[in-house]
């Protein structure tokens, strides 16, 4: 479905760098969302549902996949038996699509570089 | 469960205050958390449940109950079908407890006020 | 200056218990607003500034005073030479009055609970 | 300069696309984050050097330029004088380069769209 935003403001770019554009505007706000947020091994379900059904909605993605890492959270040393969501604690893709060319973003902790980075993972 | 941090850190307070202060760590918590949130009708449910299982975890937090306005969410108007959560979408009950002394904290938006207020709305 | 959500919705606890409600809240906004943001030695005396700016707006607080630790952003090891803001990398303390009875709410990383605590330290 | 992670991860999008790839991932980041904050007419600035500081941080941004919006700040009908920062209240512009290749990723609310609005307003 071509919408009336496509039409004014997206001529200056290729499908290839919209579905990279899309994609990358979602990761961010993935990341910048829901960092923060307090999860145990028995709220990491509805958090990750609630992730991938609330990004799904913006522009041109097709799918959402969430992973907090339940290793790190079986660790939690402290009393309260929850921590923080912080960027070490997901794997993310992103699927995303704009006239028919699809990209995948990933994000993922890279342990050599201290960092979630993100980054294309796949392009058509 | 008396914890460790009970024991050190809250002797100045009475229950009740505790109670008081945990109800409201979690209102503000919540708020700051999850407002900017893309949401829809298809995704309100899954948002609400993460909530309500994510502040559920926090010290003293017996139970939270979230509802984000589905009439706001049917009036979306624009051609994305889906908006950022803000504060006037949102009726929440957060009830807390510490020492048999229950709080119950409100943030509803208030017409009048012009703001999504929060206050104590029962206690013990 | 009375205001009049004060007249209608908080004559059920004390001026004590107002002054702690208010002061959790913002301790609790302020630890779910801003955890997440990038942040390095260059940068944080503009965070500082910003979350105390921000939070000071909030009803009943006097006084917000922030401080990220400097020497967790010494030491970040990654190529890109910033983190994301991270509680354990927060001292805050939070002044809030109501009716002339003053409350502090302290939240610090105590490592002996692995955990940002929030408590009040000092009561009226 | 180039990092270790370039040369491992981005082999496969071009230079143009990087640029468009990273400006899209901060001004998502931008928005998560800082939507819901509290500010007024006084605090406006902090925020917005705040934003600039911290978003200028991440990979491949040169410059961030931020606007809240003075004209909605002054109509707050509240008696408590702050809203909570909002998407329409943002105009935005990020430039991003690599290898050379700079990009402006802009967002503004338009309001024939009731959104908030990021596209790539320049390329190289």
């Amino acid at each position: 479905m071509i919408k009336m935003s496509d039409e004014k403001y997206f001529q200056n770019i290729t499908p290839r760098e919209r579905a990279i554009f899309e994609g990358a505007i979602t990761m961010g706000a993935l990341f910048h969302q829901f960092v923060g947020t307090p999860v145990s091994l028995e709220s990491a379900d509805s958090l990750e549902n609630a992730i991938k059904a609330s990004l799904e909605l913006q522009p041109c993605i097709m799918h959402v996949d969430v992973e907090i890492n339940r290793e790190i959270l079986k660790d939690t040393e402290n009393e309260y038996h929850y921590i923080s969501l912080t960027g070490d604690m997901l794997d993310v893709r992103v699927v995303s699509e704009y006239d028919g060319i699809k990209i995948v973003v990933r994000m993922e902790y890279v342990e050599d570089l201290h960092y979630p980075l993100m980054y294309v993972e796949e392009v058509d």
